[in-house]
């Protein structure tokens, strides 16, 4: 481990032979961006020494560092037409090696491709836990870590080709958009399955299989009209990333010296009464100790992440990202890169990890927050995860005795604030995700399950699931993080039944199944739920009512967080029944008149379409 | 309790005789105040009928309402010399009545008095339950309850000429400034103690002593550069206030019609998502049925508690306000009085009560606040109240198994939001107040108390204790608000033994006298920490350190939440230990060499003055 902080750790060991260049990064790129320039990093023994010009491009910057093994050009690309162009290393005179790179032409309207929004529903799935479709590369001879499917934490043989077989099943259950964990190679000894410690950021991992296949997934996706989320990690790298043994400059990762770790508190990041030293530890610090930390504000560094980036976004016709661990980041420097790529891609959405337990400082990081901006910040981020409400979510069908700010309040509570956030349909809204209990876990009764997804189903913003979740699959976050990363039954060739089909399922599966797919196929084309406003009531008797209205239309949400039916009086919504007589039941179909009450089962919710 | 809605209950149980005014209101004014108008409210039977005039005033307007038993009558006083005038009343040519009404020559520098700041230490008492210093007036005559001891809730004798006696005992405890609980008239037949059900704002209840009494309170205290803070409540008056019994207009109260109380829900004031009922029920509903809640948007009535506030400033000499119930009040009416007030005395000080749980809700309500503008708002404000730093004192010294987020780092993560506050230094910061439990009830152990002292006595803002706590006094909040609001044992003749003489007091009430006269008389001259700043650090091992620091002054403050002593590595903060060799306990008057540990005793505190 310590001697990763020695900046060379064995030169002959990394690149091969004198003035060879082993890596081109980004391995090419395309005319007709934005951006006019793009820089190529070169990767070779003592390459620094020669001096590159490239044929019919001007070179608008050589860079070297203290790493006679990296060299940097920066290209001028402006109005530069698609081709592929020679990169000259010369000695003097002498020509030492010629490099071809390529500028591809762009797909059309690349630049300004629509993306994820709150009409979308996201399905969060690790791909080594999904579905094995290719068992041939379940392990891989580049790699270290070999198939194990006994491990918990250990590589199962999920892969990209297991998500394209059951796109179908995707679909059908409603949803709109994959986000898939990260799949670039991870050559980590063990627990590479999660994939968050990278080892190469221009290259799928061959357990999951091909850059083409991720291609390849983005297209049958959207041969559905489906979309692809991306996720993204600038604030860290594996320690088995190949430049972790050759660091272009001793300030690519964040050295203190010697390993520093996060104290994972990052309301330093606008706590104005902060120390130097902990604000320093907070985003410099590694997450863990096999991931180092990446030194955005080295303009190298930050680049490099930039064009990594937009190269997947380009390449594998990306429809969104997701940022891991966004708020660890240099603020500054994320923010650049932030507005880098929607400088690009205008449209594109980027939902950003910040995990906090308060509204104003979730807020903080949204794009032209003005709580951000009592600080002068702003973090171009378009979309923020609303963690608050899942903190909610976690305590309240569970609460006993509800109190003045326990019980079904706390979901309310949440709410109360959003006009902290600059743009409220663009929040990330969630049950769980890959790092959180699982909801069914936590909440055993289908109907505790039923309350949250309704929940996430009609409130403002971007609803986001995850995998098997849907057919009620388990796991307990205090077992382990592999527990809460279970396989989907079917998945594998070997499992004894499969949940991907109705008649694979068991009675249980289908109930959670069946209820999801309703929800969630109605919600595909509720413009109401995606856009509309919102008017909610204060809970009275663990009974919580909102609507959500646009232009005429209206939705009536009613949640019952009681063991026991309940008597709900309507005469308090007037201000939103008005003018509706009746409401279609998006769950049962049932048409309601709407007199004075309703009755609501134990632990039930109703969605009212209302009518005229 | 239904007959209160009505108009007019009786007008010949009301007003006396016809044609003749029983109440001017303000009952006299001052030449030179910068506002150039001053609206006069008569009252009398049927005066609408009459038109006034004023020799050598301006009247600028005549207001009549519904009811005929009111007039307001508005005069510009702008550059009108101090003298009395004669208002008269005229059937045609007929003189009905002449009142006189006198504008008073201000005090100079009036308008530009200062008031409480950061450098002062706010007591608060309850002058019912302080001292008796006029057994006399213990009932009186002109209200209905009796002085009776033996009721938790019964009016106990308590006085405004008790305070004046016991002025060196608060001033020897290092006190700045008294904020005392209302004192004007409430007549209500029960529970009328607490007196925030006044039914005569303008009159000093008489089993409290007269308006001289309370003016020679402020002298008192002003002789001993102390400061008055007036307890100022402008959402209710009480239901035996005599307007209620005639009402100006029939919105002079919030009327549903019928009675409507209040959902104490105030996010409903930010909520976007609020239904108009729930803001309404916020707003306009009573706090309790013996309140009826003033509507401030009728003009009148906000003219009326503007006016009124500042009558009490002039005429009593006032050196700021606590505003109850601050954000029940409608927000933007608040706004105008505070504004007016502030307009009028631009040093002068206001603390409203905003009883939030929430950063962004509580700073939403500062002057110039960054979160209120989000949707247009500014309060116009001074000070608010850190109730959240509250809520963090009420539970972080007892957490057993301190977690992620429970423990001292309540406290901390209490601080990090402060760039949310426009005014850092305006933040009332407590341990407890009249409403709240008592912190020696709360925590038994003279050590808890000793580091809730030293908290709000080292953080940036403004400290306000609670009269009775200096000398351990307890009470149990879940056995009723009389409890927490025990007589002050001395305060009585009949009293066994009292706590205002070190002779007096036990051994027990000595040691929390003695340590909080030490920490406060400190605090009167630290002027670091009244305007320095402030760094934190991430608690470990439940020791909380932080430093004020102003001018090459630092002062480090350590709190330990251990029941067992802890060494501190004082590595971590070379920061702001940098050029500082050792420091001065300022509880032990202790020099302590600064190497590289200190041992910190359970669940003690230490406040160090640094020294190069």
């Amino acid at each position: 481990m310590k001697k990763v902080f020695f900046l060379i750790c064995s030169v002959l060991s990394c690149v091969s032979v004198m003035g060879q260049v082993d890596r081109v990064e980004p391995p090419f790129w395309w005319s007709g961006m934005k951006n006019p320039a793009v820089q190529v990093m070169l990767y070779g023994k003592e390459i620094a020494k020669y001096d590159p010009d490239v044929k019919g491009l001007d070179v608008a910057d050589v860079h070297r560092t203290e790493n006679l093994n990296y060299l940097f050009i920066t290209l001028n690309i402006a109005s530069v037409k698609a081709g592929i162009f020679e990169i000259r290393l010369k000695d003097g005179d002498d020509l030492v090696q010629t490099i071809p790179f390529e500028l591809k032409e762009r797909k059309s309207n690349s630049a300004h491709r629509k993306s994820y929004d709150s009409s979308d529903l996201i399905y969060l799935l690790m791909p080594d836990r999904f579905a094995n479709g290719n068992p041939a590369i379940d392990s891989h001879p580049d790699v270290i870590e070999n198939v194990n499917r006994k491990l918990d934490g250990g590589r199962h043989g999920g892969d990209i080709q297991g998500i394209i077989d059951h796109l179908n099943y995707i679909e059908e259950l409603g949803v709109t958009a994959i986000w898939s964990t990260p799949l670039c190679v991870d050559n980590d000894e063990k627990y590479s399955y999660h994939t968050y410690a990278q080892s190469d950021v221009y290259k799928i991992d061959p357990r999951f299989g091909t850059n083409e296949d991720y291609k390849r997934l983005a297209s049958e996706l959207h041969k559905r009209e489906m979309k692809l989320v991306f996720d993204y990690v600038t604030n860290h790298w594996g320690l088995t990333h190949w430049m972790m043994k050759d660091l272009p400059t001793y300030d690519w990762i964040h050295q203190f010296p010697g390993y520093g770790q996060t104290n994972y508190r990052t309301t330093t990041q606008m706590d104005p009464n902060t120390s130097q030293y902990d604000y320093r530890y907070c985003m410099d610090g590694w997450f863990v100790k096999s991931m180092p930390d990446l030194n955005q504000k080295n303009p190298l560094v930050l680049n490099y992440l930039t064009q990594n980036a937009i190269w997947w976004i380009e390449y594998a016709n990306l429809d969104g990202f997701r940022v891991d661990t966004y708020s660890f980041n240099d603020k500054e420097a994320i923010a650049k890169w932030t507005k880098a790529i929607t400088d690009e891609y205008p449209n594109f959405n980027i939902a950003g990890e910040v995990w906090m337990h308060d509204q104003a400082q979730m807020a903080y990081w949204q794009k032209d927050s003005q709580v951000g901006a009592i600080q002068g910040y702003n973090s171009n981020l378009p979309t923020v995860m609303d963690f608050t409400l899942h903190d909610a979510i976690m305590e309240v069908f569970r609460v006993e005795k509800p109190t003045w700010n326990t019980g079904i309040i706390q979901v309310y509570e949440n709410f109360v604030n959003d006009f902290l956030y600059p743009n409220i349909n663009n929040i990330l809204v969630f049950a769980e995700n890959h790092d959180t209990p699982r909801i069914n876990e936590l909440y055993p009764n289908f109907e505790d399950y039923q309350l949250a997804m309704t929940l996430i189903a009609t409130v403002r913003g971007i609803p986001q699931i995850y995998y098997g979740s849907e057919i009620g699959m388990k796991g307990d976050k205090y077992r382990g993080d592999g527990d809460i990363r279970r396989d989907f039954p079917g998945g594998w060739q070997s499992d004894s039944s499969t949940a991907f089909t109705a008649e694979g399922r068991n009675e249980t599966q289908n109930r959670y199944f069946n209820f999801s797919k309703k929800l969630f196929n109605w919600r595909k084309s509720a413009n109401v739920i995606h856009q509309g406003q919102t008017t909610h009531y204060l809970p009275e008797d663990e009974l919580y009512v909102y609507f959500r209205f646009m232009e005429g239309k209206a939705v009536m949400v009613i949640l019952n967080n009681n063991k026991t039916s309940k008597e709900l009086s309507l005469d308090r919504f007037t201000e939103n029944l008005k003018g509706f007589q009746q409401g279609k039941d998006v769950l049962t179909d049932a048409v309601i008149k709407l007199g004075h009450k309703l009755t609501i089962r134990p632990k039930k919710s109703m969605i009212l379409e209302l009518e005229k």
